[in-house]
């Protein structure tokens, strides 16, 4: 299998954008193509969700092959819910390590503010089976996560200020990422004061609705991040058939597929970026990882180990909660977060960091994707 | 490179269904594993389109994974309007070439006719870049292959009978086919004095509203049916920068990049699926994929060359236009057709067929798709 690298990277700001779908899409795309060299692109694949229920936009990957002028280039959209960006990536990693392409541009992109909030949480609730009753009586993936949440607490001891603490420390990573759809100073006061959304998750604990999208140029070179390893897992979809619920089996696997294809383990990694739609997410990541015990990670966050200085950087971009989370968009913005870490140019820099490793999750864990990067000289 | 073989085929009968997109696409993944003996799969990717804006439904991918009992392994769904299917189709097959996957479960689907005829009027025309005046000014597929048509007869003295021609021979092909949408006999003169749809597109030039989903399984195996080769080519989604209106330029880069694969030309192939979303669709395509000269389909259809005896059997389905066009599943139910010309057990059957061709269009030419296949002993 032939090295792949990343060799350039592209975003928009993530917020609210009075602009089209594809417009986005575009300046992504042509920021990755400027900071890769310009190369010449032998294929175009899109990570997206909602273009067609809330922009009433397919055919991406033509319209931007086509507006990025690419020429007559395969191109396609793959959508696996809040993953599909990562499955997008790892789609174009593995047809580059087979040599059936040498260039691929991939970029993720979603654009949510305008439908207004009903019609976004309908269009995310197709991320549910609804031929179940689950979806049909009335459960939303706020809802998913809160009763997660509470049995969490029930069976770990931690309580809300451990969902606040994560929600805290993605907030004040985002405050210097100038891509990030939120710098305001927060207090902790503030976020446990806020509206509850879905009891115990607040307004803080949940990823806002955001637009924007991101772009990487992935390459057969040895030069820039390399990608060291992809894994990806499909899981049970429903609820009522999670055999564990503080487990997200998907996510548990892909980890172990890319570990065991990079030879590495979690104490390799220097710095992480993780899908934490809600803070709850984020706490279940850390321990299905392999970084912290099954129902430790509350403890980890409330040691800081989660942060600079602690045993495992966690979503220094901001996070889904902070930096935003336009759905499809979301997996590709995690690599970039990892490949700048890596490159030595990212906001909250871990200094040193050598390894890297971002994770994507779909559904309420539908799909689960981990990328593993390393650094020039690793 | 590998050799891929299709190893199972299954579909539905296409149609409507009053049931929803999973058991339309469990069943034809059922059909298609018993197929194929129930070999172990290693991943599945689906090819749909308006699963999220029609059938409310996404995460296909993980569903069926997870409602077929296929384990953790990796899933997608894959969006290129109608050349969807034909898409997914060709990730599997590229990613089992390069030793990636072994068996990859490949099915398309898509759910209909629940939706009303204005709804999916709608949903279709996410397939056009609407960011343009196109779409918002009231162009639609109808409208454009009606403008393409109509151009046609200006150019090359064809004439509304002709369009006419395709519709009855895809009409009598599918009063074989028990899958077929339509098995009822149908006159030239109904099929002239149908209801306009957009001038001179009558009722039975246009394909029409849907349910229904089709599967296969690829292989690395060097036996069934062969994939000798895949082809897929962007092109310009808007009318307006269209150079030549009536050549589909993604699908003669399409099939030129097939043909060279294989090292076959047009004189080689003994039976063809194409793209006949309008009959108008299929003159296009006799001709850019090199059967006929350009301008001169409409003349090899009045000499019955692409029906049975003649130069080259099209549509031996029904095609989209009578054998149905459920959007996602159509590229996969071309690939089942060929497929079981090249057993020799196919509706219509073409006698001593030894190679055939798919060819799947998304878009008003967005997306273009080429399958070539090779029987046992080819």
């Amino acid at each position: 299998m032939r090295t792949v690298s990343v060799t350039g990277i592209g975003m928009t700001k993530f917020g609210k954008h009075d602009r089209s779908i594809k417009s986005l899409g575009v300046e992504a795309c042509r920021e990755a193509l400027r900071d890769a060299g310009q190369p010449k692109i032998d294929a175009i694949f899109v990570g997206n969700f909602m273009g067609g229920s809330l922009a009433r936009q397919e055919i991406l990957g033509s319209m931007l092959a086509s507006e990025l002028g690419l020429g007559a280039i395969p191109s396609a959209k793959m959508e696996g819910a809040c993953a599909s960006g990562g499955i997008a990536f790892r789609q174009a990693y593995q047809l580059i390590t087979a040599g059936i392409y040498d260039r691929v541009l991939v970029v993720g992109v979603e654009k949510m503010t305008l439908a207004g909030t009903e019609a976004v949480t309908h269009a995310i609730n197709t991320a549910m089976d609804n031929d179940s009753n689950e979806g049909p009586a009335g459960l939303t993936f706020p809802g998913f996560f809160g009763i997660v949440a509470n049995r969490y607490f029930y069976e770990t001891g931690a309580h809300r200020e451990h969902l606040a603490m994560v929600a805290m420390k993605n907030r004040q990573y985002a405050r210097n990422n100038q891509k990030a759809q939120f710098q305001k100073e927060t207090s902790m006061e503030e976020i446990l004061q806020a509206r509850m959304i879905c009891d115990p998750l607040g307004l803080f604990d949940c990823s806002p609705i955001t637009d924007g999208a991101a772009a990487v140029v992935l390459s057969a070179k040895e030069e820039g991040v390399q990608v060291l390893a992809s894994g990806q897992a499909s899981g049970p979809p429903l609820m009522q058939e999670i055999p564990e619920l503080l487990t997200i089996s998907a996510t548990v696997e892909a980890a172990r597929q890319a570990y065991a294809q990079a030879g590495l383990g979690p104490e390799d990694i220097d710095v992480l970026e993780l899908h934490d739609c809600f803070s709850m997410t984020e706490l279940l990541a850390i321990e299905d990882l392999g970084f912290f015990e099954k129902g430790s990670g509350w403890q980890a966050v409330e040691q800081g180990l989660t942060q600079h200085g602690g045993k495992i950087p966690v979503n220094t971009s901001g996070g889904l909660l902070s930096r935003g989370h336009p759905i499809g968009a979301t997996g590709v913005a995690q690599i970039i977060q990892i490949v700048s870490q890596l490159r030595g140019t990212a906001s909250n820099q871990v200094p040193g960091a050598r390894i890297g490793m971002a994770q994507n999750l779909g559904g309420t864990g539908a799909y689960s994707v981990v990328h593993l990067f390393a650094g020039k000289g690793v």
